[in-house]
């Protein structure tokens, strides 16, 4: 076999079988085929699709290609939460220690900011001395004690994955269903879990802009867990305006401190308790989604949830006075309030261009190797519905290179839709996929 | 500009601007743009395809990459031969001694195997000490000297190409119209030519299968010509079969050296009649087609287009005994005739997989930096239309490696279909394009 035969084949459509798929994303790990094979196999399938006995195929090789963990020693369920990637989602900062605070273990291993999304690894790797870098038995130990250890993907898990998902990043081949699914089950069934919540996002933010699309990737994601043998619920969210108030890394993680500190106003905690919710069902803890709801909301104001939080960070390694005094977290320097100019209702925002502005200021990559500033950020005012008037906030923007200011607030203005009518609400819960 | 976004752009079949195209050639040619991502966008481009304008701008952002000859001191006209590729296709060797011999000066630079096809540089290299890596100073000797020169790209020629080139290759983005023509185009218009006669292959030998595929690639190469003032005849020949009697690279030098030596008998000897008639006119020698190939015709039986051929030998370093004594190239250690199993009309060849035969058996290369074996390859005796009774030989096969022979004789056997009624002959010359 040759890899630019299978190339080839993908490129005129066809289907690949088990052992060709295999042998590419074998070979891709052992770095016997180079970047640019995969890159342009990755675009022939981004524009051609992948059958589901493909799909499922490639799901099981990137499994394979690492290790798989298990937690025999744990009693408690292992449930995860992931998500498809929005701009300003930093739920798992607040799904994780409540579900960990309401009796399940969550064995969580996250990403990197991905195109114009942000990524919780980078998120968490903004607290100060926080390691995402733990080795597999730290990580196991961490999660007996804590029902909670978050950490990046190690070279053990899914090796497929984390050069593919790299690569993806950066040959504009991240928004396609097959890539993504394979992409977040070959993680998360690496990692020893009996259910998963996923939240596939939909909108403008979301690499599915489409509620069409979104069903059909929450459709592969919910029969890959049915095939194997994992528990599930699939939300898809509303993704056509940032999640929460703070966009950015530090700053995001400064919003999740408040949740979990009791300040359960707004889309972001509404979001937070119903995928915990769901953790909790799917982990077999509770039967009903209203008592889940509950049960999830008392964690938090019991202030049970932040403990865990607390205990997490010291375990990794973390400054857990963030948790008392934000002001541990690094700041960005400058902030320029950036205003309404004209009156009206907030009609629509570019969801996706709020995230690229971040990341042009310093708060994303351009290429792997690039340092992330993760103190720049932008603090959202207003929300499609919201009425504003001329001179009202839209958006703090927080950063360090002045030299940029003239550029991202018209980027941040034009990012703006305003308009003479209130656009219709929508939901922030779109459809659920549930075993249940 | 990112390159992310042009590939998206393009993976979403937009056009590209002038300077987005020469954003990314710029970049790449540079090295600041990876493989990985050009490679992406090369696949976006063969399955979204490119505008008229997309196609020029490559053209022309690819050519100015690198230098542009120009021979003020060469009184001729420069016209050079180039064609699409193929099996067997061993004409540059013939036709340019036989312009030169006309009057005309071929600047010729040439490229290597590419896919299953055959490259007139890597046949070069066949010759012992024959130097195709030439200074452009000596290029310009060589020219002035011999009336004909032939090289490898250069650093200095379309260096843009040469990186997509490779690049294509292991990509299988090779058989895309754009791709195509932008990459003759820029090679070609760097020579300082005045006139060009383009060979466009047609058939299952060849990248372009069909004929209507042939056509558009055959007027997209005859526009660009006229855009760029150059005058171009485009010859669309049969590529259903292999070209002549040998596939390989000493074996078709072997071959070109008996056709100089005035073995005319075959398409082999017919094409190249034709193809050096028809740089005559273009380069403005003489004025019809049949006057044309009796000059072209003459300059052989006189013997002073294989002296032409002699004299490029000894400029350019080679052992011109070769050409007395064919020994004197590398010969392969082995021979195998493999011979027809049932009677019948061979009704197709699977010209491609002769070409793949012979690559895989160590004529060409997986990778770039793959060594060849320049002694391998085979010698066609059965094509179609022609009657084989039970054990008549099919190919003769040369080779090294004696364990892939019943591997290869397989193959061999699978790329003949034999049948019980002889097919429609198919013509050598399917159209021709020309400016006069």
């Amino acid at each position: 076999m040759r890899p630019q035969d299978l190339i080839e084949k993908k490129r005129d459509g066809a289907e690949l079988s088990r052992e060709e798929i295999a042998f590419l994303i074998g070979g891709y790990t052992r770095d016997e085929i180079p970047d640019y094979q995969m890159a342009a196999w990755l675009m022939a399938v981004f524009l051609k699709g992948m059958t589901d006995a493909e799909t499922q195929a490639l799901v099981e090789e990137m499994l394979c290609s690492g290790e798989t963990l298990s937690f025999p020693e744990i009693s408690q369920r292992k449930v995860d939460k992931h998500s498809t990637g929005g701009v300003g989602d930093k739920t798992s900062l607040v799904v994780a220690p409540v579900a960990a605070a309401c009796g399940l273990a969550v064995p969580m291993i996250s990403g990197r900011a991905l195109a114009h999304t942000g990524g919780t690894l980078d998120k968490l790797d903004s607290i100060p001395g926080f390691r995402t870098n733990l080795r597999l038995d730290e990580f196991r130990a961490i999660l007996q004690r804590c029902g909670l250890a978050l950490m990046g993907q190690s070279r053990e898990i899914a090796p497929a994955d984390r050069k593919l998902y790299a690569l993806r990043d950066l040959t504009a081949t991240v928004p396609s269903r097959p890539l993504i699914c394979a992409s977040i089950m070959s993680k998360k069934l690496a990692e020893g879990i009996d259910g998963l919540v996923l939240d596939v996002k939909v909108g403008n933010g979301a690499f599915m802009r489409e509620i069409g699309e979104a069903r059909l990737l929450a459709g592969m994601l919910h029969d890959v867990c049915r095939r194997m043998g994992k528990r599930s619920a699939v939300v898809l969210t509303n993704m056509n305006r940032p999640l929460g108030k703070w966009v950015g890394n530090a700053v995001e993680v400064v919003e999740a401190i408040e949740t979990l500190q009791g300040n359960l106003e707004g889309d972001f905690a509404e979001l937070c308790l119903e995928l915990a919710a769901h953790s909790l069902i799917v982990g077999g803890v509770i039967g009903d989604l209203d008592s889940a709801r509950d049960e999830a909301r008392k964690a938090i104001v019991s202030g049970a949830a932040l403990e865990r939080f607390r205990a997490v960070i010291v375990a990794q390694g973390g400054n857990e006075r963030v948790l008392d005094d934000v002001r541990q977290l690094r700041w960005a320097r400058f902030a320029k309030v950036i205003t309404a100019e004209r009156e009206g209702f907030v009609t629509g925002m570019a969801t996706d261009e709020i995230g690229r502005i971040v990341m042009d200021w310093g708060g994303g990559r351009r290429r792997l190797e690039d340092p992330i500033d993760y103190s720049v950020g932008l603090r959202i005012h207003a929300k499609p519905g919201d009425r504003v008037l001329v001179g009202q906030p839209l958006v703090t923007a927080r950063f360090n290179d002045k030299s940029r200011v003239q550029e991202m607030e018209a980027r941040v203005r034009g990012a703006y839709q305003i308009g003479e009518t209130a656009p219709s609400p929508e939901p922030l819960i779109r459809e659920v996929l549930s075993d249940v």
